[in-house]
């Protein structure tokens, strides 16, 4: 038995996607079947439909979305018909040697994310993280989603799976920024505002925001900035302006354009031994990151982060209990709301730079 | 009142060291003065000498050794004439900020490492990491010292402060390896075998130790190594050989050589998500690191390691016990005992690769 419900495909790289029927399954063992009431629209959906990004196509992108579920499968026992959940993009059951030592990213059921729950024209669709947030409706496993509260508007739930969840985790879960902290964060889109935030609500002390669009300053500030500084602006090379308005390096830096020369740029300035650099934003694949030898001489680390490596047992609950209590920003993110059969205006707005996170109402 | 004492000069690039006489002025506030009985010889000592990594000469090189405290200054509380003393090459004073938060290398003593006790020829002379084990008394901290049994050989001892703190310390402190863990280590000299030991002490179940000379394997499984590939032998690219014998990628691996492309190969071997490679070995610091842009999209980290982060209040006491309830491999390090005056040999035989340490025994 499968329903029949409208999706957005990329079909086709560069090329805008179509709104069709498609045909979806019943939910399985443990699946549940989600009205998507809300999906945000994420630069890496663009990267892929721009073929920045490698991914096989057509597709059901969208990975971060909220919705109510509406059916369940044998054997689900976290969620019931009617619950609103939050769609993530790990999936953690829990139980698993990697979920029991805390690394998300190895649980078991990691190869369930690949399902592909959708058929169109008689072939099988592949998703983006198994959540398909670009359909109307989705089928995903129970340990994917995670319950949250009927007073939360979808809009602002839809954008924490990728967006919040990849730069608050960043700061939290692969960072681990301490109170007291002096964070560098380049390039103020969804992501480097969600570090901002995360980096504030960690006690970081001093958070340089960088952006060369000025108009970034006053949104920065919003999410607890310290500092703003526009590279355009500056009379001495950024290193040297940082070191003296800071007085030495950072303890933290979050890279979140997704280029390889300010990856580079991030690196040199935190600390030479016990200095952090996450690179957060995904460079083109095709790149290379070049860094001098001495990089790790005294000690510094670069890592990457997947989603924030965030558990939708404990993060995204976290998130959700910080926004009903006023320390996390949500509402603030999404500038703009479109019907999903206005889904590429939404990423024209992406394009443009207009959009801290446009979302797709249902 | 100075102290008139024997050195090892390294006075030019690329020339032998020189025996001289130094003056060494005596222990100030919280300091003491060492008499050396056993210092390590290590790659860096070499490689400063080579031109290869910057440091300016002349100076009083040699940066593990091991000795008998002779005289205290003012204020020293944590030793006592007579003690017999490990060198460390960081400094910890334990009630500073950064060593209250775990981060030895920001202990606010660090600036007294460059401290100069040594003149030459009545100008001051530089010492590495203010040991100067090349000399046979020095002036050093009450802090950068550890009191050991005196049934410990000072050979054995000698060689705890950089050859084994740096291998130990970057699996113990940096990477945190865990039971069960698969770890690999390029590059079998003192450091790597170091790492393979202290990753077999830290249960991991399967040690791949590389090295291109065939020699190597027997100590590499003494040390505890499961598997030892030498890449020449191997038919197909390492990356294929490993994944196919080890059924997937590396927990954790270890670059020990200092070679900037088996770095590059070292990251390609661990775990996208969750996989960490430290950078042990110091490559020329005029080279880059060339790594894909996709190192770090899902997760991976690439870490330094400033002297594997060791602690002297507590990993070298760590190392001492376990050396001496036989868990902890010393003594078969030291594969050679020179005399000072015959110290340049002892860089003879690093450079050949026959010794994993050769030890100068005053």
């Amino acid at each position: 038995m499968s329903l029949i419900t409208k999706a957005a495909i990329a079909r086709d790289h560069n090329a805008p996607l179509i709104i069709e029927d498609v045909a979806l399954r019943a939910p399985g063992r443990r699946e549940v079947l989600v009205e998507m009431k809300a999906s945000g629209l994420c630069h890496t959906d663009l990267s892929i439909v721009q073929g920045n990004f490698p991914f096989p196509l057509p597709a059901i992108l969208g990975h971060e979305g909220a919705g109510i579920v509406r059916a369940c499968g044998p054997d689900v026992t976290r969620v019931k018909e009617g619950d609103h959940v939050i769609l993530n993009n790990l999936i953690h059951c829990g139980e698993c040697e990697p979920c029991r030592k805390g690394k998300v990213t190895g649980c078991v059921l990691r190869s369930e994310l690949d399902a592909m729950p959708f058929h169109w024209n008689g072939e099988p669709l592949r998703t983006l993280s198994g959540i398909a947030s670009f359909a109307r409706h989705t089928v995903i496993r129970q340990e994917q989603v995670t319950v949250i509260p009927q007073s939360i508007p979808f809009a602002s739930a839809a954008v924490v799976p990728c967006g919040v969840m990849t730069g608050a985790g960043a700061v939290w879960n692969d960072a681990k920024v301490e109170p007291g902290s002096t964070v560098v964060v380049f390039g103020l889109g969804s992501i480097g505002l969600n570090v901002v935030q995360a980096a504030a609500i960690s006690g970081a002390s001093r958070i340089v925001a960088i952006d060369i669009n000025p108009g970034k300053e006053q949104v920065a500030r919003l999410f607890g900035a310290t500092h703003f500084v526009n590279p355009r602006d500056l009379a001495l090379p950024l290193k040297e302006h940082l070191t003296a308005s800071l007085g030495g390096l950072a303890d933290y830096a979050f890279e979140c354009v997704g280029n390889v020369d300010l990856l580079a740029q991030a690196v040199d300035l935190v600390d030479p031994f016990s200095g952090v650099c996450l690179a957060v934003g995904v460079p083109p694949q095709n790149q290379s990151i070049t860094l001098p030898a001495s990089t790790f001489y005294l000690g510094r680390t670069v890592r990457g982060t997947h989603i924030g490596d965030g558990n939708p047992l404990e993060d995204t609950p976290r998130i959700v209990s910080d926004y009903q209590n006023g320390a996390f920003k949500l509402n603030e993110l999404v500038t703009h709301t479109l019907p999903l059969d206005r889904i590429n205006e939404g990423f024209d707005l992406m394009k443009t730079g207009q959009s801290i996170r446009a979302v797709i109402l249902y």
